[in-house]
C-alpha cells in the first residue's frame, strides 16, 4: 500500500514546477517592496522554521541584505517595540493559520516592517494580512509530516533570493532544473534502501541508541528538517545540529551505539569540513550515512545516498528528497504509520489556550 | 573528594561580585560606543552561545535595540559583505582564543561594526582586537565544563543591557543582589539531591531513555546550557529546546522512558505556559524536574528545584546554579569525572585544521 506521505513525496517535481510558474512573475513586485529595505526577518516555527534557516543563509549569501530569524515570543509575549522601518518580515506557515506566526507578522507590520507571507493557503489570515503573499502550489497535504509544502517553501525562498540578488548571478537557470533533478532522485533512489537498513529498518528495531543529523551553512536547515522528520515519523529522539556545534560538545557522546546522518552539498566552502567530520565520526565508531556531497565526502561515509546535481545555493531543494524517502521507508519498516504519527496534528498552535 | 567543577561552582558568588565591580564602571563607555547604533549582533559558540541566547532576549527586551545571533560560517566560510555600520558586534569566548570567533569579530569590524568582546582573558586576541573589552573576573577555570565563566558572561551581558537600557528601569539594584542569591542557592541546595536521584544517579544507571531540557524566552538559553552540561558531563545525549519547538513535534516522543527538565523564572509572561507544559508532559508519563518558576509551576512538576528570587530579566544568573549542582552530582553518582569528560578540551576550535 502506498502511503499518503509517499504519494506527496512523489508529487514534488510537479509541485516545485507549479510553484516556480506561479511565483517567478512576482519577482518585480518583491524587488519594489524591498528596494529601500536592508534587513530581512524570517518568522516561522517547526518545519517552516527549518525552511527559514535555509532562507536566512541563502538571503545573506545571495541578496546582499542581512537576514535573521525572529524569536516569536519577543512579539507575542514580551511585546517589545522595535524599529523595523528598514526591514521586510517574511513569514512562513503551510496553513497560514498558526496564530503565533500571524500575530508576529502583525507585530512586525505595526513596528514598520513590510510583510511577505509564504503559505500554501491563499485565503489564510497570514496571506490576507501580508503586503505581498507568495502562495506556493503544493495543493492539499494530507500526511501529517510536511514534505511537498516544505520543498515548495524552499522554492519560494529561492525565488525571493533571486528577486533581491544581483542580475549577473541569477538563480533562474538552475531553478528551472530543480523539478527534473528531483524526479531523477525519486526514480533512482540511490542509497535509500541501504540507509533504511543501516538505521535499523530491517527487523523493525532500531540498531542504534540515538541518531544525530548534521550539516552546516546553506544545508544546515536541511539537517534540522531531516532530524525533525525522523523524529516525528519514527517516534524516537533525533537531534539536528550544525557540525560546528557538534564539535563543541556533543561529539563526545558519539560511539558505536550512535548513528549520524551527514548532509552536504556537492560544492561550496563547507563540503571539505563535512568530509573531515565524517571521517572523525567514523573513527569514533558511529555509523555515518551521507546524503549528497562530493566524491570524497561519499567515500568517507559508510552509506552513500545520492544528492542532486545542483549548486550549493539550491542543493537543499533536492537534498531533502532522498531523506524523505528514507524517513517514509524507515517508518513503514518499523510498523509505524508515517501519515499520522501519534501526538501530532497538522496545524500546530504553540500555546494551546491561545495568545 | 571535591571536584574542581564543584569548587568552581562554589566560587560563583565571588566571581559575579568581582565581575560587577569590574564592569559596572564601563557602562558609560558602552553607551557612547553604541549611541548611534541600533542593532546588536552576538557572536559565540558552545557555552558562550548559550550565554548569547540570553543576551539576545535580554537586549531586545531591555535595550530597545534589535539583537540577533550571528552565524559564524557566513563570515568565516561564505565571507559575505554586510553593511554593519549600524551594528555593535558583541563576541563571547571564555578563552578569547577560539579562532572562528576572533575571525568573525574581525569580519564584523571590517564591515563597519563597532566591537565589544566579553572574555575571561585580558590579553587574548579577542579582547585585544575589540573596540572595547569586557573582561570578566572568573579567574582560571580548570574543569572542562564551564560554570563560573558562564555566569560571569551572563553578568557582563546584564551590565551591557543595563548600560543601553532606559535609566528608569535600571537593573543595577537587582544585579547587586545576585551574589547573595547565588550563595543562598548553593547553601540550601533545595531539590538538588532529589533531582539527581530522579535522573538516575542513585545506582549509576540512567533510569530514562532520554533527557530533554526546555525553557522559553529569557530562560531559553539556560535550558540550552543545562542540556549541554548534562550531555558533556554525563556523556549521554540530551536535548535543549524551546517549549514552542517542543510542542511542534518532539513532544510526540515523550513517554514514561523520558525525563524532562523544565526551567522557568518566577515571574514574566512565560511561566504560565511553562506550567501548562509541565502538566502536559506529566500527563504523557515523562518525569518532570522543575527548576525555578512560581508555586503553580513547582506544584506541576514531580521534582521541584528551588530557583533564585530574581526578576525574569536576571533569573538566568541564578537558575543555572542549582542545575550545575545537579550535573556535577549526577556525574559523580555515575562514576564519571565531571572535571575531564572524554573527548572534550577546554579551548575548542570548530575547524580542527584551522580557518
Amino acid at each position: 500500500m502506498t502511503t499518503r506521505m509517499a504519494s506527496e513525496i512523489a508529487e514534488q517535481p510537479a509541485t516545485i514546477a507549479a510553484t516556480l510558474s506561479a511565483l517567478l512573475p512576482a519577482r518585480r513586485a518583491l524587488r519594489r517592496l524591498a528596494a529601500d529595505r536592508s534587513d530581512l526577518l524570517l518568522v516561522a516555527r517547526g518545519t517552516s522554521d527549518n525552511a527559514g534557516v535555509y532562507g536566512r543563509y541563502l538571503l545573506e549569501v545571495h541578496s546582499g541584505r542581512g537576514a535573521n530569524l525572529a524569536a516569536p515570543s519577543l512579539a507575542t509575549h514580551y511585546r517589545v517595540d522595535r524599529d523595523l522601518s528598514d526591514t521586510v518580515a517574511v513569514s512562513l506557515s503551510q496553513s497560514g493559520g498558526t496564530e503565533e506566526i500571524v500575530e508576529t507578522q502583525a507585530w512586525a507590520a505595526a513596528n514598520g516592517a513590510r510583510t511577505v507571507a509564504i503559505t500554501n493557503v491563499a485565503d489564510s489570515p497570514l496571506a490576507e494580512q501580508a503586503d505581498l503573499a507568495l502562495v506556493v502550489q503544493a495543493g492539499d497535504e494530507l500526511a501529517v509530516p510536511a514534505t511537498k509544502s516544505y520543498t515548495a517553501q524552499l522554492t519560494a525562498l529561492a525565488v525571493l533570493a533571486d528577486a533581491l540578488g544581483p542580475p549577473h548571478a541569477s538563480l533562474e537557470r538552475d531553478l528551472a532544473r530543480v523539478p527534473d533533478e528531483v524526479a531523477r532522485l525519486l526514480a533512482q533512489r540511490r542509497g535509500v534502501d541501504a540507509a533504511i537498513e543501516r538505521l535499523g529498518g530491517d527487523d523493525g528495531e532500531p540498531t542504534t541508541d540515538h541518531t544525530l543529523v548534521t550539516g552546516r551553512g546553506l544545508v544546515f536547515g536541511t539537517a534540522l528538517e531531516v532530524a525533525l522528520k525522523l523524529e516525528e515519523t519514527c517516534l524516537e529522539p533525533v537531534r539536528g545540529l550544525s557540525y560546528a556545534d557538534l564539535r563543541h560538545g556533543p561529539i563526545a557522546v558519539l560511539d558505536a551505539q550512535a548513528a549520524t546522518v551527514l548532509v552536504a552539498a556537492q560544492d561550496g566552502p563547507l563540503v571539505g569540513g563535512m568530509t573531515e567530520l565524517a571521517r572523525d565520526v567514523h573513527h569514533l565508531g558511529a555509523a555515518t550515512i551521507g546524503i549528497g556531497g562530493d566524491p570524497a565526502f561519499a567515500a568517507a561515509c559508510d552509506v552513500e545516498v545520492a544528492g542532486p546535481d545542483l549548486p550549493e545555493s539550491l542543493a537543499p531543494l533536492g537534498l531533502i528528497v532522498p531523506a524523505q524517502l528514507v524517513v517514509e521507508g524507515l517508518a513503514r519498516a518499523r510498523g509505524l504509520d508515517p501519515d499520522a504519527p501519534r501526538g501530532l496534528s497538522k496545524v500546530t498552535q504553540t500555546d494551546p489556550t491561545g495568545g
